[in-house]
C-alpha cells in the first residue's frame, strides 16, 4: 500500500487543555474501529495564545466562557463515562509531559503515557509539571523513567517540541484538541467523529 | 399538561453570527421531530463582545480562528445541504432584524422571517442592515412590512431587545448560537442535537 494512502489522523493536543482530555481518552479506540491510525502530536498552547495576545487560558480570561467550559466538560465526561474531578489548579503546565510525548511520539507506550498524564491532571488532580508525576505516568512504559526524562529534557528534545509548536501555528492550529486530515482542520473534542469520517471518506484507495 | 413540563428549547441567536445560520435553518424541524417547541430569542453579540474587550468579531480579531471558521461553516453547510456563499461583508449589523425578531417573537411568521434574514446574509449576500432587505424578508408574513418595521423601531421595542441582550449576558451566554434548557447551556451549532436530547431526557413528565 502506498504510505500516502494510509488512513491516518493527526491528533494535536496540549496536556493542560481540558477538552483535550476526553479526546485523548477516546481517540485511539474510535480510530481503530475505523481502521485509522493516530499520529500523536503534542504541542504547547502557551506560545499560540501569546500570539493572540493572551497571557492565560481564555477560560480564565473570559469568565462566562470558563464557567461554561467546566460544566460542559463535566457533561461530556459523564456521557462518555470518563472519570472527572475539577482540578485544583488550571491550567497546569504540561511542558515536561509534552517534551516526553514529542520526543517519544512513535514509542509503543506513548498512547498509554498520554492517557496517564491526562488522568493525573483531570481525574487524580495531580500536578503534571512535577517530574514525580511524570515518572509515575511512565511506570507502565517498560523503560527506565529516569533515562526517558533525561532524554526528554535534552537540548535536542526541547528544540523538537519548540519546532512542533511552531508547526502547529503554521498549520493554522489555534486551540486544542485539533485534528488534522491532510489540510483539513477540525477543532474541538466534539469534532473527533467528524475528523475520523473525513479520513475514511477522503483517503484515496 | 403543566406548562412547566412542556418540552421547550430556548434558541439564542444573533443575525450576524455565522454559526447561527445552520442552527437557525435546522432547529425548528429537528425540534419538531422530537416533540420540542422552540422559543426564538434574538440578541446582540456586540455588547457581549465589548464586555470581553472585543470591538469586532473574534473571527476578525484572531486570523487563524477566522480562517478555520469559514472553512468549517462551508463543510457544515455542505453536510446539511444548506446553501452558502461567502458574504462580502462580515459581520453584518443585525440590529434591525433583531428588533423585529425580539418584538414579534411569538408571531406565527417569525421562524420564516428569521430564516429569510439568514438566507439573505449567508446565501444571497445581501446587507441585512438595510430596511429594504428586511422588508423583503417580511414579505411572506402576511402583514404590512412597513407597519412591522415601524413598530420594531419604537422605543418600547428597542428597550425590549436591550433587555433581552442583558438577559443573555446574565444567563452566561457569551456566543451564538446558544441553546438553553432550564439552566443548562449549550454553545455552538454542533451542540443542537445535544441540547434537544437534554430537553427530552430532562423535562419532567
Amino acid at each position: 500500500m502506498d504510505p500516502a494512502c494510509k488512513m491516518n489522523l493527526d491528533f494535536w493536543f496540549e496536556f493542560g487543555s481540558t477538552y483535550s482530555y476526553p479526546a485523548a481518552m477516546r481517540v485511539e479506540a474510535l480510530a481503530a474501529e475505523r481502521g485509522v491510525t493516530v499520529s500523536w502530536r503534542a504541542f504547547l498552547l502557551g506560545p499560540i495564545f501569546r500570539e493572540q495576545g493572551w497571557n492565560d487560558s481564555p477560560f480564565n480570561l473570559y469568565a462566562s466562557k470558563g464557567r461554561y467550559m467546566w460544566r460542559d466538560l463535566e457533561r461530556i465526561c459523564a456521557a462518555h463515562r470518563i472519570p472527572f474531578r475539577y482540578p485544583s489548579a488550571f491550567p497546569r503546565n504540561g511542558l515536561l509531559a509534552a517534551r516526553v510525548a514529542c520526543r517519544f511520539a512513535e514509542a509503543p507506550w506513548l498512547p498509554d503515557f498520554v492517557r496517564a498524564v491526562y488522568r493525573a491532571n483531570f481525574e487524580e488532580d495531580l500536578d503534571i509539571s512535577e517530574p514525580a508525576t511524570i515518572t509515575r505516568c511512565l511506570a507502565s512504559s517498560g523503560e527506565d523513567p529516569d533515562a526517558l526524562l533525561e532524554e526528554a529534557q535534552s537540548a535536542g528534545s526541547k528544540d523538537q517540541l519548540r519546532i512542533q509548536t511552531q508547526q502547529a501555528s503554521r498549520l493554522g492550529i489555534f486551540g486544542a484538541p485539533s485534528f488534522l486530515v491532510g489540510s483539513e482542520l477540525f477543532w474541538g473534542s466534539d469534532r473527533l467523529e467528524d475528523a475520523l469520517s473525513w479520513v475514511v471518506e477522503h483517503t484515496p484507495d
